[in-house]
């Protein structure tokens, strides 16, 4: 049995994961908490960044001798692998804990056992305190270990009477100035920023994370289907973070300008079978990678930019498209989450926040589950998932 | 200096004028509890319909002989004047009131000072205690009596995305069983419920009140500018509540036949000048009644509809109405309170909750003021009110 205190440990565990949250993918984020054989809390460690130590290693180090005979809180599994750092159950083992408690199993075939280890080595262990919030703080990287792509969040920003903008196109600015910073804590959590050609057109969007002091920038990502919509001098094409613009695998070449004045752009390729995506050069300093893909009906395949994106390590996308690519993003299943900024605001005209998801009938309607509302300035946030299987 | 009981008696006492709300027309709604020397609750009432006793009497009544000495909370000004009751600043004086706190003045040139005359009469007079409150609680009489027309909430139900039914015209249900019955409530609370004609054809709605044990029912009013679309055997032609129907100065006579099977309607009337509301024939259980209006540039003018409702009596009006009609009230400046339940369902393609507003960019948007979030079974209600000068 969990008592009060073994709660109270695993919930500061999952606040400490959380702090990892943007900047730890490929690995997902973990949070550990240590206390000695008396109960006291003696040692506390998050996953910081990939190929950093892991949270158990931290937090035995805080603890050192004081973990002997003690009780370590772990948000997932220890590992059982060594990857680029050691396994984690090992390093418990060796520091002499007596007692492992943690919240999920881990999903990844090449981790998982490390429970096996620990108990193999005569450590109690227990799984499941606190699995759901644990689960739903690290939501993102299971869901792409699971469903091998990126967890998708959209988010948008309307008026009560869901417009996005008035009817001339104007839109600065339906959301308050408290919505539009907490975008930035959205962006920092995630890996990658994704709009489409209709949004970069209308804003020239610059999509980095400003305002949050030591946040990890999330990569850009631009669908322009046509190699149209980004131009040489864009805001997203700068050095602040990151860019990848995906396009058509027949689209034209693409040579881009950075904003420094360097070129850097693809070739013509060769056309690769269709679902396939294509390999293309890293993001660096100089320019945007250009990334090929097939098309769909409408625009780029959501699941083959969705597979490039977690090829290259992504875990987590927020979504910041127009009304057409969420369409897309929600015809395709590949929405896990909405959070919507509602102004309360009438227009009774203008571009609504979805469009063209498919979507003709009301019981075809894509039905969510709202798990959190909140209050930001003036605004409400509207948290919501998808259930699985919808 | 109010006490702390006292706070909590004057809290009581707007519980109390509440109850009233939807059967008080054209009368305030109204709260009163009366404690005795030593500060013991003794009596309560609450003005329950226009024409019966004021809150202060039955209050009075239930306290008798322990109100000598005793203080009087009350949420509205007690009155001065004999209407169809007797004055109820003279009440509390031959009852041996010591002390009346109440928390909003009475606005009403008729009714007004009740204060002076308790005052004049020994009685200690305090004025102010929860007046946000207690306002709030009685302001669709309040604005009434304030604008000359009733306090008109416009409700709507919608999904996350702002659409009211998807793309092929199917609606049922966006909202969840616990906002429908809500919505019975607000409708309960409300003197009339106003719908247009394209809601009348697409949904024959009935917008009587089902499932509140006692509850006053609305007059339910159908906008049907060119007699159109009421027809024969309309489910709000029944029995269930009064009707009203109206329309254009110029449109055809609209002999009505009710469920009952009589036939009740309207002749053809002279036409006044623009903006006058011509007086009709009250409601009667033979059928509806018909209201004949001056056009506006769409449909008829609200100004005048509100107008020929206020002075029937009407202080609060649900608009039930679609994106057209609801577009005609925010062009009119006639929305006073938004409720919206937010359905967590997204559609992509389906008419927008509000259309024709008048509002073509930005900067001419209508501002709200979000009051209240709320969950209702799987939705969630937002109530925003429209600033004072918006």
């Amino acid at each position: 049995m969990a008592t009060a205190a073994d709660t109270d440990a695993m919930r500061r565990a999952i606040e400490l994961a959380a702090r990892g949250l943007g900047s730890t993918s490929p690995n997902p984020v973990v949070g550990c908490v240590i206390t000695d054989a008396s109960g006291h809390v003696v040692g506390e460690g998050y996953h910081e960044r990939a190929g950093g130590p892991h949270a158990e290693i931290h937090a035995l180090r805080a603890a050192g001798v004081l973990a002997r005979g003690g009780t370590a809180y772990v948000t997932l599994e220890p590992c059982n692998h060594t990857g680029r750092t050691g396994p984690c159950a090992q390093a418990l083992t060796e520091a002499g804990i007596a007692r492992v408690l943690y919240a999920v199993a881990d999903p990844n075939p090449q981790a998982t056992g490390g429970a096996d280890t620990l108990r193999a080595a005569g450590v109690e262990v227990a799984h499941g305190l606190l699995e759901d919030e644990a689960e739903a703080g690290n939501i993102a990287w299971l869901t792409s270990v699971r469903l091998g792509r990126p967890y998708v969040t959209w988010k948008y920003a309307a008026t009560l009477d869901g417009r996005i903008a008035a009817a001339d196109g104007t839109s600065r600015w339906i959301s308050s100035p408290e919505s539009r910073a907490d975008v930035h804590r959205l962006r920092a959590e995630s890996d990658a920023v994704v709009v489409g050609s209709g949004t970069m057109r209308a804003d020239d969007p610059h999509l980095a994370v400003r305002g949050i002091e030591g946040a990890t920038q999330p990569l850009r990502v631009v669908i322009d289907t046509d190699a149209a919509a980004v131009r040489a001098g864009a805001r997203v094409l700068d050095e602040a973070a990151p860019t990848l613009v995906a396009v058509a695998q027949d689209a034209a070449p693409v040579p881009y300008v950075t904003a420094a004045g360097t070129a850097h752009g693809d070739t013509a390729a060769p056309v690769p079978a269709a679902g396939e995506a294509v390999p293309s050069p890293e993001p660096d300093a100089g320019g945007p990678a250009v990334l090929r893909l097939p098309r769909a009906e409408r625009g780029l395949s959501v699941p083959a930019l969705l597979a490039a994106l977690h090829e290259r390590g992504v875990r987590s996308v927020l979504l910041e498209g127009g009304p057409t690519l969420a369409g897309s993003f929600v015809a395709a299943g590949a929405v896990d989450r909405v959070i919507g900024y509602l102004a309360p605001v009438l227009l009774g005209a203008g571009p609504a926040a979805l469009a063209d998801a498919g979507i003709t009938t009301i019981t075809g309607a894509l039905r969510l589950h709202v798990t959190h509302t909140d209050r930001i300035g003036t605004d409400l946030r509207v948290t919501a998932t998808v259930p699985k299987g919808a």
